[in-house]
């Protein structure tokens, strides 16, 4: 599991939060089965607000984009997160009794809503490599959770049909395409010596607000249900 | 062929100037093969450019969308755009003897700056509405070229197949698509009393320019050959 | 006190969060002189971190602006924010020993960059109107607070010039200028029937989002001190 | 006359198209007073048109700065020509026969939306250093117009005013800081090696495009008295 130069070190400059974030009392206690069910459907439906904004964040990258390369891969990454694995979302929670209106009518959380908008603000504001740095998070860290607790076989059969999706080959394959859209976005612009550049710097700015936004994200879902 | 209530509204306020685009000298040349192969070449060079900002623009549409319905819309559309169309122009050209690295290294002209620009700034600084009525010329004026000049046929198989593209059920299916997203999307934000509000008035305008500036993507083209 | 027809009947829409964001127990305390200096002063430094944000936003008013006198206000309180209130900011924090370097390093905490980017985003994703509805209550319920708090007179010099600020007549004014520039704005675009328009419903959406983002903001100055 | 480090190396990258910008048949004309009064008052009302958007790009450049002093500088400029300047030309017309309501209702030509739209879309899918690009051209080059001019004295008092406006030491001021602007904006972010940077690379093509589109600002003037 590895996925690419950039966020591997921009991971590194970032640790001790991105520990906190990937191993979570959320994420842990999903492996472990002991996640009240109730807590999980609840983060199923902010989840559910949080993918239509970050397809939004997805869709102003290809906007963003300054090659075609960067255009094709945001655009298939875009039309993958709308035109199926929304749908998805729906079907699952609606096999565990969410319907279709009760997520369309959800509130979102003020934490849900800090992480999307400084997301799509990143991206509005900056360029494409500030609107990447601001979703790898995400997209990796994710990645990261399935792959680290795909052995741990929560009994609950929604917690490891979650591990299952994001340990995928399917899902893995996303990542690792990302990492290389990644990757070559930053030494395309940035050159070999990128760690000495300011964007850089702000990169791992944007990468470090963004990881404590998604931790805040998880204790939002725990929070949800007391 | 028609493609929804609101763009024969728009159409119908803005006569003169959607026959002086959808009937220009160019069109007229190309269907009755008086159209040189030159000039044509040319206009595809720059049209591979429009592409990749109408695109862009389309991208946006994603990013400005209300509902889940429009999200999904927009964005097959702009997957079809980005991950086959903008192909298919490329192996157009090639086969025409113009490389891939001939279309990338382009130079846009001034009069295709003016209208992507002019697109993508109104929906930036707009909303969805701003920004289907600067799309709507460029999507439903093809669509028209094509389905009133396919009869034509044109010796210069060259110009015969892009007729036939823009004459095809394939396009003529995604007018319609777009016509009713568009046609939705103004009574769900409007109502039905639309043509008494100050937006309707806007998207008329916007409408506008969008023809003239369409106008003057086609001058530029016979322009261009002198 | 009144700050215009559109902000009167907004407030009325949610008038049970706006009285816990404007009676929120740090605006009590301050009234009553009950709250720690300390809670005040990460207040303060966490506010100019907003107010670089919110100048941010405001500038985007103009961008989003339809008409002259739409520009020209927004542009006045831009000025005014970026030229005039920092500078005033950073040395009322200077009077408190919070140097100028130290509000430049401070982070900002993740309630204010909900609230922040909430409002940015929903600026460059919406028109003015919609820009608006989220500005709204910060400028308003300052207004409200200083002026509602004036008379308690709290010992603390820095709580009372706090409360004189808000409640001065130079603030009001701001308050009133953009009470008529939010009246026109609504009228000009959704004429005198714009409460059974599309457009409303969402204003007051984002209304509504803004306040309880609001509330987490003082929230957050409450728990800074823990 | 000399503004700054940056913008004399970009020039020199693209000086053939400077010189046919700056020296173009109508700044010869007008300053030889053989331009024809018509003309001038047609640019002047496009020249209206076109402050319009160029005063929402500069405020599009406070949105996107980094630093306060960003912030500052273009809040300064936007003030400047929003409240001032603008009243200026509505008055200056004014004293020409041109009503403030002709003024409004002008209709933008379409190489006055391919030079704003340019500008402001490069503001948005970019970052402050694209955008300082694009504005470059338009402020930096009436400020060498305006000096490079200023003593061929035309006697139509409407042509010398004009080269006295931007010659004057108030225009040349802040020209001179603008460049201060974008000297200190350029190494702030690329460092001094900036000349071995993408995005330096980015800028001159930008700059360049820029330019190519003031030249048909031009153009247009002439052509609009045919």
């Amino acid at each position: 599991m590895s996925y690419g130069k950039i966020f591997s070190l921009i991971k590194e400059n970032n640790l001790t939060n991105w520990n906190l974030y990937t191993k979570h009392k959320f994420v842990v206690d999903l492996s472990n089965n002991t996640l009240k069910q109730k807590t999980f459907l609840n983060y199923l439906i902010q989840d559910y607000l949080f993918l239509i904004q970050f397809s939004k964040a997805w869709s102003l990258a290809i906007v963003k984009s300054e090659t075609l390369d960067e255009m094709k891969i945001s655009a298939s990454t875009v039309n993958g997160l709308i035109n199926f694995e929304m749908d998805l979302h729906v079907n699952l929670c609606g096999s565990y009794g969410i319907s279709k209106i009760e997520l369309e009518n959800a509130i979102e959380e003020n934490q849900n809503i800090a992480y999307t908008r400084y997301v799509l603000e990143a991206g509005y504001s900056g360029d494409f490599l500030d609107l990447m740095a601001a979703l790898m998070p995400c997209v990796f860290g994710y990645g990261e959770i399935g792959s680290n607790n795909i052995n741990s076989k929560p009994q609950n059969v929604m917690f490891q049909k979650w591990l299952e999706t994001y340990s995928s080959s399917e899902y893995q394959k996303i990542c690792f395409e990302v990492s290389k859209l990644i990757d070559n976005a930053v030494i395309y612009r940035l050159g070999n010596n990128f760690k000495n550049t300011y964007k850089w710097k702000k990169m791992n700015k944007i990468f470090k607000t963004s990881v404590l936004l998604e931790i805040d994200f998880w204790n939002m879902a725990i929070r949800l249900d007391k």
